[in-house]
């Protein structure tokens, strides 16, 4: 990886930070300049050790810098980006964190402009249910997937080193377009957290929510764990990526049907094709993913 | 507790063979004849002590037993019922533990007949992802919820002595009529699993299955858990639970369809409402959950 003296972050909140303190873990020598428009968990960033200096502005933070993360909510992205461009230096690379991608790269073509081929969007597929710079750990992207979806106009080197940071924070990369990207997480990310919103606002609304909530167990428990998540969160991912969550709506309202269908005919034959090939298909997929977490 | 001689077991699976097992680790010391159809699990009860001695029959199981517990699959009830209601002493008592209770009612009205009385029928929610007697534990009861759903002609006694059980194996014993068991069941557990079993088969089918949980991570493991339940278990609940499913399913398709009308109009102070209105009662939900747990 090549040897960076400054980096910016804009944004200290659990993926800035975590990543951050990744990346001082794998031993980059870099001088890290973070700035947060939350004053305090500034504060707290430079207390905790994951930032060495508290800047006074994206642009602050991005000057000298020869690598910008920008960990701000999706819909925050724009306007930093904007700070950044004024700022940035010769050669400098800028990256984000968001979980949509088609709405932050027309946003960032927008206000990087000429600058558009050094900004390298990235977003890490890792979190956990607290939030904040207090919950931020190095360890957070050991074995995460991080998707880049580079365009065909970003520059080789800028993918480069935001590939081998990730690398270095223990993360492993993959590539997709933007529209690929969006498609994909709308289908096992947007998706399900929909569902459960949907599901837990529904049965919160009833007069005897209470009482329903009451006898709820395990599986539940585990089925709306997801629906404790950030609401600012995920309206803004919900209407970022609104095209491609709509025709997952779609095509799981349609799957819905399909059920309601089989169990109102009283079909068992048709309930049992279908919970099967699920079933199958999950125990695959648990599989697969303690295969890809096995240390070689 | 009444203290008892024999206890007639029919099925030695997980719920079957973990109750028996929190028996015996409650000091009860009936002696615990079991049957299962499958002679291999019936063998292998006998040797891990889960049970005293095996039995040719489900008659054979109920035969001098002052208790009789039948915890095989929902649809299996009513002939094993037929079974036991011909061997069944005076005074005897018989409880099941199936996910659920109007159709399991109206099949022991049917097969008792003037034994009715002494049925009490009984819905433990507890489980785990393994199956089978090799993973009962006489744990697996400790602080769960246990529903009965006596009917007004239900002896008393009756109702007292399974009630007894329960609390000796660990478990907080609540009363429900069967209709409202079956309505608060279909909105917690039923509908939960067919939104899962519905997500995971749609997103199998598709030609790109295999790269989409490549993708997938960890709010999608949590959600899509239950769709690697069985699938004859949860087809015969659906089944069974019919009414009430479909009612509950019609609810959900209607508030996802608010959700997607919010997203498609770009509503976000709509979608932040209920958001926040479902993370709120998960909230709620998870502490009241704690608090519940925590001895006293």
């Amino acid at each position: 990886m090549r040897r960076l003296k400054t980096i910016g972050l804009v944004g200290v909140g659990l993926i800035g930070g975590s990543l951050a303190a990744a990346l001082k873990r794998a031993g980059t020598n870099a001088r890290i300049r973070g700035f947060d428009r939350d004053a305090a968990a500034l504060e707290r960033a430079v207390q905790l050790g994951v930032i060495d200096e508290a800047a006074d502005s994206p642009s602050d933070a991005a000057r000298g810098a020869e690598l910008v993360i920008v960990a701000v909510p999706v819909r925050a992205i724009g306007p930093v980006l904007h700070d950044v461009a004024l700022a940035l230096g010769e050669g400098a690379v800028v990256t984000d964190v968001g979980s949509t991608k088609m709405e932050v790269v027309r946003e960032a073509r927008a206000e990087m402009r000429e600058r558009f081929a050094r900004f390298v969007p990235a977003h890490p597929i890792a979190g956990r249910e607290a939030s904040g710079v207090d919950a931020s750990t190095g360890e957070l992207f050991k074995g995460a997937r991080v998707v880049l979806t580079p365009l065909p106009e970003t520059a080789p080197d800028a993918v480069l080193l935001v590939r081998q940071c990730w690398e270095a924070a223990g993360g492993k990369v993959a590539t997709l377009s933007p529209e690929a990207h969006d498609r994909v997480f709308a289908a096992v990310s947007h998706l399900p957290h929909v569902l459960s919103f949907a599901l837990v606002s529904e049965l919160a609304a009833r007069p005897d929510g209470a009482e329903l909530f009451s006898f709820a167990a395990g599986g539940f428990r585990d089925f709306t764990r997801i629906a404790g998540s950030s609401p600012e969160m995920w309206r803004d991912i919900a209407l970022q990526n609104r095209v491609a969550l709509l025709d997952e709506i779609d095509r799981y309202a349609a799957q819905l049907a399909v059920f309601r269908e089989l169990i109102a005919k009283g079909d068992g034959g048709g309930l049992m094709r279908l919970m099967t090939e699920a079933r199958t298909a999950r125990h695959g997929w648990t599989g697969a993913q303690k295969r890809a977490t096995t240390p070689e």
